[in-house]
């Protein structure tokens, strides 16, 4: 587990043997079973987490208590409810496992403190916030441009385990479509699969 | 103008004169008149532009060469086409003054050596990031979960100036709308002004 975290730090940044426990020691571990919520909409965000291993969805609830998924966070991701976090201010997303799921960590004040200590998470948290905004950037361009059944195939083209690890309905709020549009692109595309 | 930069700086890291002088000598600044294409689609992306002034809008044009506006960038403002800009690769986005602009801009060259000398601007680019990708976050969840309606309100509720800076057309293809579902919300809005 803590291999995982080295690997993936190092893959932007290397690290010697002490300055990765340096920046270990800044993370906790946390184990969290199916349906957990790490953030709750209205509660204080206390952490960034890691993703080991699991699945994560970040929700957005409207009045009429209609659950629209802002993004899937599973192995290697970072996720939060990011303006929370920064800002001290209440969530107005939540945070829940879809899979039994191993997590690291980490607090505004470990977070605050690692930047300063080391240049080198710095840079390495300014180029993970560079991705996460253009992820972001394709995602509207996505809305934008593409119909449901393009963003669907986007989707599994690109991540093909969705999938399987995720219930229809769940995809049907992350692409913004009812389930019904979604089961109709889903039998047409098996209907692809089969026949070619 | 050197000025509004080291405020811009300033509201997030305060600077000696000569580090902002240092600072300061990483960018070049730029006029573009209106209509002018700082970033041309398939072509390389050289620098990052901050606004002094003026009014930007970043593109993506379709295979039938409809576009749509993924973001405007106003006084005080950076923007590029970041997945190009920092992966070396063709554009795939455009980036267009809709009025006569004041400019600076960087290039990656003058970023990253800004990134290596400077653990202040480090820290300056990481807030930045943060804010454009939770900016976009924000502009996500708006899709999945507001009417063209709702998004239009909290348009101009956001930037009320955008309203008078921005031909109506522009202000659709931001939305994701039509010109004519547009001209129905800005019409029944026009009525409310009048009437409250």
């Amino acid at each position: 587990m803590k291999t995982k975290l080295r690997t993936h730090f190092e893959a932007l940044v290397p690290l010697t043997d002490d300055e990765f426990n340096f920046v270990h020691s800044h993370f906790s571990s946390q184990t969290a079973k199916r349906s957990t919520y790490l953030i709750k909409e209205g509660e204080p965000v206390k952490y960034v987490y890691f993703v080991i291993s699991g699945l994560l969805k970040l929700i957005y609830t409207n009045e009429s208590g209609e659950e629209s998924i802002v993004s899937f966070a599973m192995e290697d991701w970072w996720e939060s409810d990011y303006m929370a976090f920064y800002s001290g201010s209440k969530a107005h997303l939540s945070l829940q496992c879809l899979e039994d799921s191993v997590l690291y960590r980490i607090s505004l004040e470990d977070y605050q403190n690692l930047c300063d200590k080391s240049q080198k998470m710095l840079r390495f948290f300014l180029q993970k916030a560079q991705r996460g905004h253009i992820g972001s950037q394709q995602r509207i361009i996505s809305f934008l441009t593409l119909s449901a059944k393009d963003r669907y195939e986007h989707l599994i083209d690109r991540y093909p385990a969705l999938l399987q690890r995720v219930p229809k309905t769940q995809l049907a709020s992350y692409l913004g479509v009812s389930r019904e549009t979604l089961s109709r692109l889903y039998s047409s595309k098996s209907y692809l699969d089969r026949t070619t």
